[in-house]
Formats: structure tokens, sequence, C-alpha cells
């Protein structure tokens, strides 16, 4: 109809919308339709074991944004009061002791006795960019096709205390989607076990057997922790070194005083790549729930986790909100000069900071 | 002249005085005069070593009366610029080891040579009524009647944060008062060895050779701690027994990494009986000054040391104040409850009670 040549691309002007009159709140309500909507959403799929959704509710977890961190907090209440029916197991070890091997091989053995298996990361390392222990791709192939299994890496870039809490939120949200048995990761370095022994109900100690001296480079205090001493690639030309090293450690657990749980601590061996031990170690778990679940001390040392978390988490702030104050970090600096000099000493100096 | 039988101690009536009119204004300035006058007569006695003068500032020291506290730190103050010129060392050794008598012998060894000697004393464990490790009179008798020596118990009924502050404060008063050598005792246990340690430029573990296992029931990070470990009672019947034990903790010794001062720890014998090997280890201090003084360890650890007492004070006072907090303490059980649960988080009870 229309005379001119116009393109069939044409479009005519249209009447442009009024401004709106205050896009700030409109932008409000839009976000906070938004959060609602997937808020209750994710919580209803996790509920439901979907583990896209646990995956993305586990990134807010781990995000820094404020809107984030406000709705995970949202979506953990939620999940709260189906949480806590899991088991939760550390597994700890230098690198190349086989614990992706092991983790993978417990993995598989746990899904196919029916039992829903998430798999979880505290690596410290990482933030210093010495790579994920988890991220690598390539490793537990099969666990990571199990539909009955969900193996998430650490996230990267935190401090050992943010990440602690990260993982403590994550562990909320599996046993919220319905997983049995919640593994905690983590290579032996620096603080990093001590953490993850704060969060889990079992703590399993994976080793190698060496030529003799096994006792040696273990650090001040791993042994205490373990509840179990697993000695891994126990199999061919190395059978025979696992099991004088299993004798060694049995002899150095006996050292240590009985424990709360009155659970006293087991070595064993397995090989992980030929899938030996790993039923063992699984019933050697099962009997220790068994046992602390009867004399109490499975709930007893969940609540008292608990509060250690609730004081640390405290602490730490009270801290680190004092010594970032910049007027603080000013006159800190002063009074240590002023110590230095004799001027003042370190109790009068601290009186002093605190009643800036 | 009076006509009336009256008594010989018959007085007139007088006229009472006015009633001052600001009784607490009064009060103040006499306070005030009779502080100044003691404060400044104390610091002048204490600068001529007048050893009364240094228990009357001691004392002050260890009261917790908020006019003696104000009076202590002007005190200390006033002393400050005498300070820092002794040498410090920590005596510590589990009881019946033979501190007293080891303490007494060198102390004796000291003023022999013309040096003015103090002693004073950590023990927590006074504080639970088990009596203080120099409470018993009849301990030094020979040094406490020397009178280049100087011997004050420790305050009991204090915990151990408030024992170490007011030990530190008396180090420094000592110090002003010409004493060539400080020595801390303290008893083996609990954390008084740690805090000890974190007070002294030099630290001695005393030890006693017993038949073989010299290593069992030493604790944890005390052989860490040790610049040197002298094994007492090294004569008659146990002499043997002494020297093997010197090997033993020589073997020891040898697993811990090389400390900062550059020090290598040394093991020796003595006899405080006998008062033998006691030059010896007057000797090993006079060796380990010179070295660390030559590679500035000495002053750097002590700038250490205050660092360390000043940032603890702080993060002692800043949790102690949120958690006497009559609001903090009542939530804090209920948030406790609110967790046991599953109601909240430990970390959102945190954030929680952290915003009240």
């Amino acid at each position: 109809m229309a005379k001119e040549k116009t393109s069939a691309l044409h479009e005519n002007k249209g009447v442009s919308q009024p401004k709106d009159t205050n896009t700030r709140a409109i932008k409000n309500i839009r976000t906070k339709r938004n959060t609602k909507l997937n808020t209750k959403a994710l919580v209803a799929s996790i509920l439901k074991s979907d583990t896209v959704a646990l995956s993305r509710a586990i990134t807010l977890i781990e995000s820094n944004h404020p809107s984030h961190i406000k709705q995970a907090n949202a979506i953990i209440k939620a999940c709260l009061p189906y949480a806590n029916q899991s088991i939760r197991i550390g597994v700890t070890g230098v690198p190349g002791v086989g614990k992706s091997t092991f983790i993978e091989a417990f993995g598989k053995y746990l899904t196919s006795k029916g039992k829903r298996v998430a798999v979880l990361a505290i690596d410290p390392s990482s933030s210093l960019s010495k790579g994920s222990i988890l991220g690598d791709k390539t490793r537990m192939e099969a666990l990571v096709k199990d539909e009955h299994a969900f193996i998430r890496p650490s996230s990267s870039g935190d401090s050992l205390g943010g990440v602690a809490r990260k993982t403590r939120e994550s562990i909320i949200l599996c046993e919220a989607a319905g997983f049995d048995v919640i593994i905690i990761e983590t290579v032996g370095v620096g603080q990093s076990e001590t953490t993850v022994h704060s969060m889990v109900d079992f703590f399993l100690l994976l080793k190698l057997a060496g030529a003799g001296d096994e006792l040696q480079g273990i650090k001040r205090g791993i042994m205490e922790m373990a509840d179990a001493v697993v000695i891994n690639k126990a199999d061919g030309d190395t059978l025979k070194h696992a099991q004088l090293a299993k004798v060694e450690f049995n002899k150095a657990l006996q050292l240590y005083p009985i424990k709360a749980s009155r659970w006293k601590p087991k070595v064993m061996l397995c090989s992980a790549l030929q899938n030996e031990g790993i039923d063992s170690v699984w019933k050697l778990i099962s009997d220790y729930i068994a046992i602390t679940s009867k004399n109490h001390y499975f709930e007893k040392k969940r609540q008292e986790q608990n509060k250690f978390w609730l004081i640390q988490t405290i602490e730490t702030q009270l801290k680190s909100h004092f010594f970032n104050r910049p007027d603080i970090k000013k006159e800190l600096e002063q009074q240590l000069e002023l110590i230095k000099a004799n001027e003042t000493t370190p109790f009068a100096a601290a009186d002093y900071l605190l009643n800036l």
C-alpha cells in the first residue's frame, strides 16, 4: 500500500515510553520479586535433590556480593530443618597419597550400596594459584558421572576462615538435598586439617607406606585427630611395606590418651586402585557411628562444633573489626614506636588503644 | 575560782567546727596530694635500689583497686626509662626437680660475682590454693638473706593473663631498681611456660635424670622453647643416669629446626646441692647473650615480645568485653538453643550477636 520504496525491515517510529518516575524503587522491587522467586524455587529444587539447583545455591554461598549473601542466607535458613542427617567424613593426606583415587573408589562403593555421596573440598593452597585439588577435570571421572554423587571443588581466593564458613554452609545444602554421606577433602598443608576436623564426624588420615620411618613427616597433632589411619596402595610390591607401617602406626596411636568419644583409632590397609579394603573402611566408619550414637558423643560433638564455629566467628570478627579501623592502624604503629623508645609498656599501650 | 564541784577533767563546751562544704573534693585533694608524694618518693627510692620501696610498688601493681592501678601505672611510667637493662631468664621444671635449690645456688653464684639478682614467680596453680611455689618460707634461705638478691612470690588468685601482666610490670620495676639478672620461675603446668617464654631472653628447662625414657612426660612444645636443658642432681648414684639422659636430650634437640636466634640449644649437667656446674650454666647464658646481641636477635626478640603482649592484651580485652556484656550472655545462650533446634547456623548466630 505504501508508495515509497521501503525495506521489508522498515519499522514505524513508535511513541517512546515515559521515563520511570523512580527507577531505584522499581529496580529494588524487581530484584526483590526475582530473588523471592529464585530463593523459593531453588529451595524447592534442592529439596527434590536437583544438583543443578544445589550447584547454583552453593555458587551464591561462595559469592561475596551483598545481594547474593542475603539470598544465600535465606536459602540456608530454609534448608536448615532438613539438614544434619548425613554422615560427615573428613579425608586428609599429603599430595600423592591417592586421595582422589580413594575418594572415587569409596564414593562408588557407597553409591552401589544405594547411598548418595557429596564431595566438597577445603583447599587453602588454591588461593595462592597452586591449583585446586578438585580442579583437575580428569579426576574422579567415574564418580563425576554417577547420578548419586555430587562433586564440588572449593572456592578459591578466600581465607581459610572464609572457605570454612562456605564449606560448612554447603554441607547444610547438601544434606537438605538428601545426600547421606558428605566427604570433606583437604590436602595436608597449613591449618586446613584442623579446620576440617572441626566440621566432620569422622576424620580419616590417608597414608602411604614408604621404606620405614613412617612416623617421620607427620605433622604434629594430625595423628591425634585421626579416627582412622588408612594406608593406601597396599598392593603388589608395596604390600609388605604397608603391613610394617600398620604395626608402626598402631604402636604410635597407643601413645595418645583415650579420646572423649571412647573410640580407639584404627589402622587399616587398602588399595583404592585395586578396590581392596574399601568395604572395610565403610564398615569401620559405620561401627564408629553406631558406638558414638549410642554413647551420645556423636550429637555432643556436633553441638560442640557448632559452639566452636560460633565463638570462632565472633572472635575473628571482633579482632578484624578492631585492627582494621584506620585510627587503630595508625595509632598502633605509634604505640609500638613509643614502646620501643621505652616511653610506654605494651599494657599501657593496649589500654590506650582500647579507649580510643 | 569556780564554786561548783567540778572534775579536774572538766572541759568547757567548745564551738563545733562548721561542716566541710565539699567533703568529696577535700578527700580527693588529700588523696591526690598523698599519692603524688608517695609515687615520687617510691620512684626515687626504687631508683636508689631500695627493696622495701620496690616491694611496696609491686604490691600496688598486684592490687586491683582503681586508685592503686592508677598509682602503679604512674610508677611504671616513671621507671620505664631505667628499665630494659637486665638479662631475663626463665626457669621451668616439674615439681621435685629442684628448682629452688638450683635458683638459690645460681643466685648466690651471681651475687658472689657482684651481680644483683631478682627472682619472680609465675604460678597459676597457687590460685587454686595448691600453694605458691615461692610461698614456702624455708626455701632459698641463703638467697633471701642476701642483700643483693630480691625474691618475690607471685600474686595468687588471678588469671594467668593477669599474673603475666603483673610479672611483666614487676620486671620493669626490678630493672629500674638496678637488678642485673631477673629470674622468672614457673612450674611446668598448664600454659605458664609459654607465658614465661614470651617474657624472657633465655629459657632454661630443668630436668631430672630418671631410669631411661627421659623424653617421656615432657610436655609438647617445651623442648622446642628451651635454650638450654639443665639436668639437675647429676651427683652420686644418679650421675650415670644423668650422663645417659644428656645423650638422649642432645639427640632429641637435633630433631628441631634451627632457631631464629641461630642458637643451638645445649644440654648440661649440674648438681645444685653440691654447687657443681652452676658456673657453666652462667657461662652458657653469657655466650647466648653475646651471640644474640651481635646478631641483633636479642633486641629483636624483646620487640617481638612487646608486640605480642600488646596484641594479646587487646584481644583478651576485646573478647572479655564482648562476652561479658549481659545482653550477649543472655542472647548467646538463646542462639545456641536455636542452633541446636536447627533454626540458625553458627555463622548467622555470630552475625546476629555482633549486630546487637
